[in-house]
């Protein structure tokens, strides 16, 4: 009966068994090889190139190889690269690239499944330290550099953080003083909390380091500014009064020589610095086309933000690695019999299991759905087509939002999944743990998930506030009031859903009537506007207060501004979501992908509840009822769970966990041969139970 | 002012400020030494011996450390041990013990702190392996094995986990068939899936393995049963008809030598039966002071509980150690200033911040004290004081409810506390990453945490119905009518816990005091007790239906029975917190310690909220006060959490992370000078902005 519920890897529309009923004859199949074309998106074509090339096992991570032999591995990794030409998407034509950043990032995503040390090494060469070089620097510059860096001939670091500042950039210690005696700028490490730190190729690799630094010329300190700064001759020795340090062994991407860096008192030519959105002359006067520091600040920072982009979605096709396995795994295993006689169960069969992988497998396409729409809305700005100030605004603040929900729910999903294979899962063979140790850094690296969200509640409290611009005082505590209200009286919001005591029932179909589509968009968008309009009310005194109470009032909101920046990229993932829903090529594949899309949004509800009660959005019949369509979802995704797994269109070459490349299933069925074997023998021994009932 | 929050390391009464106010005169302060005494428990000299010994540094994890490496170091460390005694505590003293089972795992708790291989290694040895001669053998098998086990000159595996069967260990494949001609048991294993595997001791050092497996004679298979079979030669060769594969790399725990073994018709005497729960006479006849098969399985099972209650201890040790670090950095680190002119703030004195690290702090306190108290009753039943059937159960119960929680939050606690600590916690050398790494396994080994909670989730069903036992049908129908009544007029459930209307007002006074210590029991005991009647009713059809559909009403069921286990053993967890506040020296002590156990059953009824809301328990306006009163105790607890983490205990040596050595403090005073002097040297450049402003 469970084996009834896996299915076939490839269905086949004509071997497909005699209709039994109504029921059977409606249930609807989802077109795999449709839904992998989704998932791909609009750089399909890029992954699959990408996919195919990784096939080659000299790409593979050696589980257990010295941290020596592995960095050694990634380099020759990175040449290899090169020679697939997949080093050069992002550059321009006349350097020997392809100007097509949206496909650059879709093809570095899924390096992640090969090692994810070789995506972020490459991801330090050519979309950090090379990207520094092309997006803060000028025509010169590249001129200079970007080949060399395209092909690998100039490995480089990308120095910004510190030990004593990562998040806090604009606080770095390193300065870069011009002389303009020598027209040199003097790059300069003043104390330990200075040095640069964690950098990849600082270790060992790195032959030049983009360095950022504090530009004081003529006694003024005008911000960071980007300085590219040789560190080691060719052969790999320090250049004159550049210190390194190697930070040894690390949780994880132990394959990058991640160092230490410090200057002392290091001279490089003015035409050193990268300077697009700020110029030094040679007399030292300082120009920048960006009068406000501050904003010339966030718009060098700005031009780096490609790395959040793509950490989205290496983060989604990790996740998707390790549902493929473990899905894959509990169609096979057995654990348990359900009484004398019948056969051990397959653990997706458990409704706990289902629990555990079904909801991590909607978010999960939710974040494939999510991080296409980054990368068009990336390319779009990069590209020149849609780049303006407001759009690239835009993009930030997607990618703030996006990145650390993905990266977060990489670790869990991984971990999940791990231990939904019991000790298997914990062989390094089997991937999941090394796989969890190497993504374990994206959530506090390219900006630390919490201080992102924090930058998304802010800017929604900007466009909060931006609509009562203008408008007097009265208006905003109206609004307040309101708000309040709400909350006092919470009979009011639930009215404002449309729900009435009639719908109160108990039968499944009213239940689920409230919970579709439209309801779960407004129970999700309403979310989002009420926590940011209830954070404005109680940050509005702060504006009035001593810096110290205003401090007090911002501290007591941070955890709140992070849960309303979390529940904007939890509705923009739904969305996104809901609009693949709308794309599905056929009905059957559009009925399973809703019943997922469903259970994401239900989750997300679900995992939020008291919220939806307190504020009155939810009844209490009605928020009892979500954890039961839930679990009614997931009954009903389970048939299907192989096909969605499937559709991620991972290979064998992409997999290679022996746990989910059939070798379960071939013990089972050894297993069950055996004992069938010996009950027709004759000869298998009766049980002390059954003796004891004679 | 922040500075100020921060408590000296070893406060001295004589060298206080004096006295400002009123307000910080009342301030209670923490007794750390006595907090270290109440911590470390009933055998704190244990503790304090096992945490002395390893501050040898050969008992040191090294990082990086290749797997072969490791494995040799480890298994040194383990002769180490036996040279301090350490390998005797639980062994009868005509053996050379000490006889003293509670101290044996207080002591093993420790070894965590060294190197978690070193602890799960020592387990497999004494506690496993040791264990199963020692529990499960009679005095013949004892003195044949148990001085060669404590003196390490028998290494062995402990064999009962198979490819095929994990929990499931009742259906494990491996046979071990009696032969009257020889009387001699045949070992063997018939299939691929009957391989015992992820042994430890069984890649490289075990030469005898205590092996799990179906004992057939005369035709009758009467269950598991476990047998010593040698494996390997003093020489390490494999004996004939015993085969060895190496598990490889793990996800962690590299130190340990795991693999599997599978028997070819291996013979052994009828003397390696350990008989103590059932014998085979010479012509092959068995018998067993445990008539019924079922209840004599789960006896033999349960004299290996002490796996469970150490890792319970080990993975307590493991967060506090997690959280020393991370709050010490915390109190040391500086980021982002709060506007122009005003110091960098410390990370503790985020709002955020501290809603990450103390209610984890609170978590871990809680799970100290109730480790004591499953470590007293474990003391009890084994040392035979207090050795009853009930006893027993009680204490596989209580075991198998805090384990999983205990290991699942150390995961979650140093993952949080390696995400606070940023790019340094990433590092290996802070000691974070490879602790979560070593501890993964734990959440499901010796005993899957989800199948561990759903035994203790069916205990509670069964004391549920002894409740009516001999009731008529129609007790338990009534009851069950009025559970579901409350659920719809919750209005009542509500009346139940003595809330009135007039206490539903905002000020702070009213709402702290109905979130009280006896509300807050009310809350955590309320709901185990309706879950459990909830899922009673639930299940109740099951025991009427066909096997199919009963099998369909118990999975449906299978995630409210776990949850309903977890809300019990964060009862157990409270109440033992609880009763240690009530034991607190002093006054001042005992309101910290009120303040940490508040924000830890807080965070309890935080986390479940919606299920309050749902059920009635919680008015809305008193379930929104939970949130704010969890965020007013982190400001009362924020001065005293360095206290809090010293009072654990830990020295240089257990703590070694260098950024909770003083490196942070160092680099940050450093960083400070620097501006200091800069600024009063007058050379300091001004900034672009103070200059725009002229």
């Amino acid at each position: 009966m469970t084996d009834a519920a896996i299915r076939p890897k490839k269905p086949a529309t004509a071997e497909r068994p005699p209709v039994a009923d109504a029921a059977e004859a409606t249930e609807p199949r989802l077109d795999t090889a449709s839904v992998t074309d989704m998932l791909l998106g609009t750089w399909a074509e890029t992954r699959r190139y990408a996919r195919e090339m990784i096939k080659d096992e000299r790409f593979w991570k050696i589980e257990g190889q010295s941290m020596a032999e592995h960095r050694e591995r990634v380099l020759g990794q990175l040449r290899l690269l090169v020679e697939h030409g997949a080093s050069r998407r992002a550059f321009p034509e006349e350097y020997g690239g392809l100007n097509d950043n949206g496909a650059n990032l879709a093809g570095f995503m899924e390096l992640v499944l090969a090692d994810p040390s070789m995506q972020i090494k490459s991801g330090v060469q050519w979309g950090l330290f090379g990207s520094a070089i092309y997006q803060l620097g000028t025509e010169k510059h590249h001129d200079a550099w970007l080949r060399d860096v395209i092909s690998l001939e100039l490995p480089g670091a990308f120095a910004m953080t510190e030990m004593g500042h990562g998040s806090d950039v604009a606080a770095i210690g390193t300065t870069a003083t011009y002389d303009p005696e020598t027209e040199e700028f003097v790059i300069h490490t003043p104390f330990r909390g200075a040095w640069k730190d964690f950098l990849g190729n600082a270790a060992l690799h790195g032959q030049a380091a983009t360095v950022f630094a504090q530009l004081i010329t003529g006694g003024v300190n005008y911000g960071v500014h980007c300085f590219f700064v040789p560190i080691r001759d060719a052969s790999g020795r320090m250049l004159p009064g550049v210190r390194s340090e190697d930070d040894g062994v690390k949780g994880g991407l132990n394959g990058i020589d991640n160092g230490r860096l410090a200057f002392d008192h290091v001279r490089v030519p003015r035409f050193n610095l990268l300077d697009r959105y700020g110029q030094v002359a040679a007399d030292g006067g300082y120009t920048s086309d960006i009068p406000s520091p501050g904003r010339r600040f966030f718009t060098m920072l700005g031009a780096l933000v490609q790395g959040r982009v793509s950490l989205d979605g290496a983060a989604t096709t990790a996740s998707a690695l390790a549902l493929h396995i473990a899905t894959t795994y509990a169609n096979q295993r057995r654990q348990f019999d359900r009484g004398a006689g019948t056969d051990e169960v397959v653990l997706l069969d458990y409704g706990k299991h289902q629990r555990r992988l079904l909801p991590r497998l909607a978010q999960t396409y939710a974040q494939f759905f999510s991080n296409d729409e980054l990368l068009q809305k990336f390319d779009e700005v990069f590209s020149g087509r849609g780049d303006t100030p407001e759009a690239r605004e835009d993009l930030e603040t997607l990618a703030a939002a996006l990145k650390p929900l993905s990266t977060w729910n990489a670790l869990d999903t991984i971990q999940e999944c791990r231990e939904a294979c019991g000790g298997a899962g914990f062989m390094a063979e089997n991937r999941l743990t090394s796989l969890r140790a190497d993504l374990d850094i994206y959530v506090t690296f390219e900006g630390d998930n919490n201080v992102l969200l924090q930058l998304v509640g802010k800017r929604l409290l900007a466009d909060f506030a931006q609509q009562f611009k203008g408008a007097d005082a009265g208006k905003l505590a109206g609004f307040a009031a309101r708000q309040a209200a709400d909350r006092i009286f919470h009979g009011a919001g639930l009215r404002q859903l449309g729900q009435s005591v009639a719908d109160f029932g108990s039968t499944a179909r009213s239940v689920e009537l409230g919970l579709r589509a439209e309801q779960q968009h407004e129970l999700l968008a309403g979310r989002v506007q009420q926590m940011v309009a209830d954070l404005a009310a109680r940050l509005r005194p702060a504006s009035k207060a001593s810096p110290e109470e205003s401090a007090a009032i911002v501290n007591a909101c941070q955890a709140d501004l992070i849960e309303a920046a979390r529940a904007h990229g939890q509705l923009l993932q739904w969305e996104a979501f809901t609009d693949a829903v709308n794309r599905a090529p056929d009905e059957g594949t559009g009925r399973v992908l809703t019943w997922l899309r469903d259970l994401f949004g239900l989750s997300l509800i679900e995992r939020h509840l008291s919220w939806y009660l307190i504020n009155g959005r939810l009844s209490t019949q009605r928020a009892a009822a979500v954890s039961r369509y839930i679990d009614r979802l997931c009954l009903r995704l389970r048939p299907h769970a192989q096909d969605l797994v499937d559709a991620f269109g991972f290979e064998p070459e992409h997999v290679r966990a022996p746990i989910a490349l059939g070798g379960e299933q071939a013990r089972q069925d050894e297993a069950r041969t055996y004992y069938a074997d010996l009950a027709a023998s004759g000869e298998a021994p009766v049980s002390e139970k059954s003796l004891r009932k004679k």
